[in-house]
């Protein structure tokens, strides 16, 4: 059995600590809302969407042209015209059901119900038309230009699957089979407490020594951009009575909480006490095998996921991306799709433009700038800077990872750049 | 010369009426707005941004431990343990400037001032404690654990160039070097016409030739994905009258205006002719040789662009992707770094699971559906149905195009698929 108590200061390898983490991330209890179609765009599905009735509801039209029975002008041609003649022409624009009989045509908009006997409609290009006839001169397949009742839809088939994320295009599927509203999984709520006595607020002037909080609007935004809302609390000093306070109240309104530093094992770090402290609380992991970002707590407070992020930017987002992005993607309701996957995580390969050393035990996360030569190969330059650095947070493309067991990478290796 | 006025009968390349219109789009004259950092996500930076000031601000601590003079402790062992003093630890806290002098430290916390004539920090756990003095075990090379000014970011200096579409490590990099508001492109405003008899609103109940209005939704979605802000108008009648005074209101208040059907040729299609009606207008394309979407117009009213795209679903997303998405890119501030243009256009290889032919002389957009099998093989199904069928629109994950001189793809063939 895997024992908590003696895991905070153990370390683990990545894949163990997320496997294990994700593993307890209820599956179910997930939540649903119903919310009209046309403001559903990048939602999740909550069920299939079931096709009501048959589309076409009806035999009907797909161009502008002349509804005919193609027996009657199968030896149609320039030098063998054959006339027709145009029935009445306007009970098929109220809906009304009219039939031909051989020899007839009747003059049919795109969209439009096939009068009965009916079996193709031939193009205003294919005819020559005098008064209340029509020379066809080109004959035509049984079934060209028209679309069979059924035919694109089957009623009481699925149309999209659940766990979608919806595209524009499904918006007008959806829509233009009859729902109004489609039923999703609700956003999550993520709240994020920045924490760290420097820290002031995006308002305020910092002193020398302060820092203005900003790695909360970085998790701000990529939890928007993984379907989750995300609330900033107020900053919270480096106090255990604080933090815990803090979390406390911010699991009662959210599905997770993300707290931002306080997660080393420095005089000032509190998250882990104050994890501990409440509740209910199980530590799942506090240290991992990885660089940067190392100083990670993944826990739960009853069921609820509570994670401690590094404060430096890089390793915040580092970590963030690593252990966050997976647990947030099963709670707005795992998009498992193969395409959903690669439009999430985008991935380049890329030549490595400088040699990289790497600690043997620890992954490692190597930000990346990409530059793309006249012949379109693209070279990753590696960043090794401090992980506090902000010109390497907003100046690398991507990142590249470094498995454990490895521990460097030669100039001109094939690397696969993760982008963000 | 090009002379557009016997231009709308005539059929042209994809890429040339492509080339031909953006080529008119007036680069310069886009706005621009100031925003708030912290709602800046996917907008497009302006102006470049600029350091305003060094950073680290000082030399600091990157570590919590003790600031020491490497050379005092060079000799330093875990044998041969040398004493240091500690002295003041409150005026650090503060911002005031300290120094040290031989033999002396000050212990200190990540992110504070580094004393005077210190020049690296010896983690807590390289001591040992002893009231007044540590014992340090360990030597360190100078300038370890510590930033020096200006390390990070020089004053005066680009921090990110314009034209990017500004991701969430952006927003906490231009947070963290002090700017509360970001200069970015104004999103351009694109009213979506829907016209068509058959037409009804989503709030109401089609008649059996009736059909619900959602091409407009597809369009709007694709232009919020693109940054852009999409209104759609009420659904406007095949009228000559009705859509000029509807495309020439829309006018007034838009960047760009899409006129969703009723660009084909038949009786009721009337977009061509409201657009050369309306003042100042110039037809660019009426015709493109493609399938499907070939029915598209490319046009001007004064120097805001008006497209017309085709009706069937299908071939107004295809028609929109081809010719409104690139429109839409110059509109929005064109980011044009490889990185963004990856991100945007999602692309996979994948095997083709059954013979397409193709007609020569067109370019052919084929929808396909992906599937993985178990050794990670993706193969492509390719949709020939018909471009007015919303089973495909859903079903379809991405789109192979085979060039206007390929008359078609074997089964087993190497397909390159647009994700959409």
């Amino acid at each position: 059995m895997f024992e908590t108590n003696n895991l905070d200061k153990q370390s683990c390898s990545v894949d163990s600590a997320i496997s294990r983490y994700l593993d307890e991330i209820p599956e179910c209890g997930l939540e649903f809302e119903n919310i009209r179609v046309e403001e559903s765009l990048n939602r999740i599905l909550y069920e299939d969407v079931i096709i009501k009735m048959d589309q076409p509801a009806f035999d009907k039209a797909l161009i502008d042209g002349y509804a005919v029975k193609s027996s009657d002008i199968f030896h149609a041609s320039e030098s063998k015209p054959i006339k027709l003649q145009i029935i009445e022409e306007t009970g098929i624009e109220k809906g009304e059901k009219i039939s031909i009989a051989s020899n007839q045509a009747v003059k049919i908009s795109k969209g439009e119900f096939l009068p009965e006997n009916a079996d193709s409609i031939i193009s205003e290009d294919c005819v020559v038309r005098e008064k209340e006839n029509i020379s066809v001169v080109r004959s035509i397949c049984p079934g060209v230009n028209i679309a069979k009742k059924g035919e694109d839809l089957l009623g009481g088939e699925v149309f999209i699957k659940k766990n979608r994320k919806i595209r524009p295009q499904d918006i007008g599927g959806i829509i233009g089979i009859g729902y109004r509203q489609v039923k999703v999984f609700k956003k999550p709520v993520i709240t994020i407490i920045p924490t760290g006595n420097e820290l002031v607020s995006i308002d305020a002037e910092p002193k020398v020594n302060q820092i203005i909080s900003s790695n909360g609007y970085v998790l701000k935004g990529f939890v928007e951009q993984l379907g989750g809302t995300a609330v900033i609390s107020s900053i919270v000093k480096d106090d255990l009575g604080q933090v815990k306070s803090a979390i406390s109240k911010a699991l009662d309104v959210s599905n997770l909480v993300l707290v931002s530093g306080g997660c080393s094992s420095g005089s000032k770090d509190y998250t882990l006490k104050a994890v501990k402290e409440l509740e209910n609380s199980r530590i799942i992991a506090n240290e991992v095998d990885m660089r940067p970002g190392s100083h990670i707590l993944l826990a739960f407070v009853g069921n609820k996921p509570v994670i401690g992020l590094p404060g430096h930017p890089v390793s915040s987002m580092t970590s963030f991306h690593v252990f966050g992005k997976p647990v947030l993607k099963k709670l707005t309701g795992t998009p498992r799709s193969l395409l959903q996957d690669r439009k999430d995580t985008i991935k380049l390969d890329a030549f490595l433009a400088k040699k990289i050393s790497s600690p043997e035990g620890k992954e490692d996360y190597i930000r990346v700038r990409l530059i793309e030569d006249k012949n379109g190969k693209i070279s990753a330059y590696p960043y090794t800077g401090q992980s506090s650095f902000l010109s390497t947070l907003v100046k690398s493309h991507g990142i590249v990872k470094i498995p454990a067991e490895c521990t460097g990478l030669y100039q001109g290796d094939r690397v696969e750049v993760f982008l963000f």
